[in-house]
């Protein structure tokens, strides 16, 4: 089903209607936020958009994992790691992160670091 | 092969470091340029980020086809036709289009309009 889900910050809070933010509890992640933007609910058929918003001094994972992410950076700075580099990211730069490489997203500022994160549907 | 796309925009004008733009000349279309972000040559498997921008009166190709998108509206206003209705877009917005689902993109305003769509590979 093709949907617009429009958007709708409270200041550098990212939301959007129809889409119910999930705090990410798990172990190696510090104050992650997940909004699934295009996924199971809309019957994305192929791969799912989320957007995360990492709060100040907090990261997602170090993972590594068979799957590709797309990413793109919408507010804030921080930095990326993947494999042994680290490179510091900002509002619209473009990650392109292969299948099984070690990464991290770290927000290095003061303010929420958000970016849309699109991986492949079979393992999300 | 990872890689990050560093963005430089020159005002309006959006552009990524390592991306070469692509002026779209093909029937149905006005004005829109198509930048592949993350795409063949960056490795990608499964699915391609693309950021198109569409000059003031500009619009993409109403056209359908199986592959679905997802889009997120980066820069400027406009709308975007799903089958026959028709929804205002502006920075944020997150769209699903199913695949076979009538659609264009068309900008309503005076600014350029950009969004980044992501397409699966087989057919981009």
């Amino acid at each position: 089903m093709s949907i617009v889900h429009k958007f709708n910050a409270k200041e550098q809070n990212f939301f959007w209607l129809g889409v119910q933010p999930q705090p990410l509890e798990e172990e190696g992640v510090r104050t992650v936020t997940k909004h699934v933007l295009i996924g199971e609910n809309e019957g994305a058929p192929h791969f799912i958009m989320r957007y995360f918003q990492v709060e100040p001094q907090g990261h997602t994972r170090l993972e590594r994992h068979p799957q590709e992410h797309e990413a793109l950076i919408l507010q804030g700075k921080g930095e990326v790691q993947i494999g042994e580099e680290t490179i510091a990211v900002e509002p619209f730069d473009a990650v392109f992160i292969s299948g099984n490489e070690l990464h991290q997203f770290r927000n290095t500022s003061q303010v929420p670091l958000g970016f849309i994160c699109i991986i492949p549907k079979q393992l999300n």
